[in-house]
């Protein structure tokens, strides 16, 4: 399933995706205003920061039970706790990149992902020119390694940046080693069963998408 | 206005962005078809590909007026070249890349941006050491010459990938110069005027959106 492009509720689940993709802008947002030393905001102020209506992100909440009081609004540590809690963000994910290219380099070298929950454990490539090879803190693993890799750091999530006509066998590979989400940078539909979840990164998507207003 | 948040319709336009959002995802669909010799397909056919209803995929085209027949589905072909009508596609764009990083350094080389309608025209950084040095086939612009080389180039679309605190003030700069659409990779939420599209890629919240489903 693509849960990027489905505005429909899962059979096991309730609050619709288009609803769960828009927890972590809020939270983003949440940690934001915490690092400048704010303590409280309101469904107003952070519509007014996102370019979301104030009552949409109040309903989007509301899927979740109470939050805020009238009056005093949000407490932001409050908030940010509880959708932490909602996203399984308790503790961190180990993820794995696959393609150690340009943009596998770049991912693997990211430090945004420090403090949201996720951690790189591995970066692989299949050309033997790159395996061994230091890549920042990493050094390139032989994908053939990726089934054990993953069991054994009980990697959950993959990042895949090879090219795209290899996108669908590494893909492939991942699901049969026991990923259940993997975040594809190919510009390519990947194919997986219903348990895994796939988001898609491609820049053109989102140009050809702002064309469309020029 | 944040297009790839906001579900709602805006005023000057009746098609609702979600719907406008899932175009280029048709797009691209089709044109896997295309280059592999297929010559007809079916919403049926692209909602098993794409994982997304084929009522949705009919109710999204129907915006746009009368596609395929029945019986013989959609050429492909047809329907290609009316999307890229559609989207604006129909010349390239020339972008400009601000931020001569590891990301912007990928992106800058990133060849998956040919026949789908961009070209990447300059790539900018303020970093005197970076000033000047070649990056693939580019050489690293001062951001002081942006306002000049975007009006020269008629450049609309700008990709920010700077670290986080300089986002902002850079897309003060590219909305000064006259950029209509900014694919932002930075993790901030970027104020802008009501007349540009901001598109965000943050992998951190598209992970966070899996781990929901773990």
């Amino acid at each position: 399933m693509d849960q990027q492009t489905s505005g429909e509720t899962s059979a096991d689940n309730t609050v619709p995706d288009i609803v769960v993709a828009r927890l972590p802008i809020y939270l983003r947002a949440l940690a934001t205003m915490q690092a400048g030393g704010k303590q409280y905001t309101s469904s107003q102020e952070m519509a007014d920061l996102l370019g979301i209506s104030s009552a949409q992100i109040r309903k989007d909440l509301s899927h979740f039970g109470e939050f805020g009081k009238q009056g005093t609004g949000y407490s932001i540590s409050e908030l940010h706790g509880r959708l932490r809690h909602i996203l399984n963000l308790e503790h961190d994910w180990n993820l794995i990149v696959i393609g150690a290219g340009h943009i596998g380099s770049a991912v693997a070298s990211y430090s945004g992902f420090e403090h949201r929950g996720f951690r790189v454990a591995g970066i692989f490539d299949n050309d033997p020119r790159k395996v061994g090879l230091s890549l920042g803190q990493f050094q390139v693993i032989d994908i053939r390694d990726l089934a054990f890799f993953v069991k054994q750091n009980q990697v959950k999530l993959a990042m895949i940046t090879v090219p795209a006509p290899y996108a669908q066998g590494v893909a492939d590979q991942c699901v049969a080693a026991g990923i259940h989400g993997i975040l594809n940078y190919a510009p390519v539909n990947l194919s997986v069963p219903d348990h895994v979840n796939v988001q898609n990164i491609d820049p053109v998507l989102h140009l050809q998408h702002m064309t469309y207003y020029l």
